[in-house]
C-alpha cells in the first residue's frame, strides 16, 4: 500500500552565501511549503559554526528536511508527503527552492513510501 | 563527494499500540539515537486525531523521522547521518528501533548523500 510520495534531491549552488546562516533559508523553505500546498506544523532550525544550516521542517502531511555545506555548495534536502496528490506538492516544492537557490541537481531519487 | 548515509526504511508490526501516541515512540526513538552514538540537538512531535504519530530528531549529524500507520501497523522511517562511521551508527540506530517493535522491513533502502 502506497501512503507517500518521498524525493531526496542532493544540488550545488553558487550561492553559498543562502546557505551559511539561517535566515535566509529559513525564509525560502517556508515559502516552499507554502508553494507546495503543504502545512507546517513546526520547524527547527540549527546554526553550525563556523557556518552551515539544517533546518527540519514538521508537516500534516509528513516532513522536509535540509542540510547544507557552504564549503562545497552542496544542498541535500529530502521531501516526504502522504496525502492526495502526494507527488505534485512535493515537486513544487522541491521545484521552487531549486529555482530560489539556483541549484544543479547532483541527486534526484524519487520514493514511493509503505 | 559523498558527505553522509541515509537510510530509508518502511516496515510493519503487529505492535500497533506503540505506534498510535507519541509516548512510547519517543522513548524508542531517543535511545535509538542513543544507541547509534548520534547528538540530538532538539526533537518535535506530533499527535495525530484519532491516532498516529510523527517524530523528527535534529541531530548534529543530520536527522531522524518517523510517520506512523496504526490502521496498518505501517512505520516510514529514514535515519541520515552525515561524519565518520555514519553507515554504522545509522544502522545501529535503525536495527535497535526495529527490534524493539518487532519490525518486519517491507522497504530498505540505502542512499549516499552528497
Amino acid at each position: 500500500m502506497v501512503v507517500g510520495f518521498h524525493l531526496i534531491v542532493d544540488f550545488h549552488t553558487v550561492s553559498t552565501s543562502i546557505l551559511m546562516t539561517v535566515r535566509p533559508m529559513r525564509k525560502i523553505l517556508e515559502e516552499g511549503v507554502r508553494r507546495g500546498n503543504l502545512t507546517k506544523i513546526s520547524s527547527s532550525y540549527h546554526q553550525f559554526q563556523p557556518y552551515g544550516v539544517s533546518g527540519i521542517i514538521l508537516l500534516a502531511e509528513s516532513h522536509l528536511s535540509v542540510h547544507t555545506f557552504p564549503e562545497s555548495g552542496l544542498v541535500t534536502m529530502d521531501v516526504y508527503s502522504c496525502g492526495e496528490d502526494a507527488e505534485e506538492r512535493v515537486k513544487n516544492t522541491v521545484n521552487y527552492i531549486l529555482g530560489e537557490m539556483g541549484g544543479v541537481v547532483s541527486l534526484w531519487k524519487e520514493v514511493e513510501r509503505g
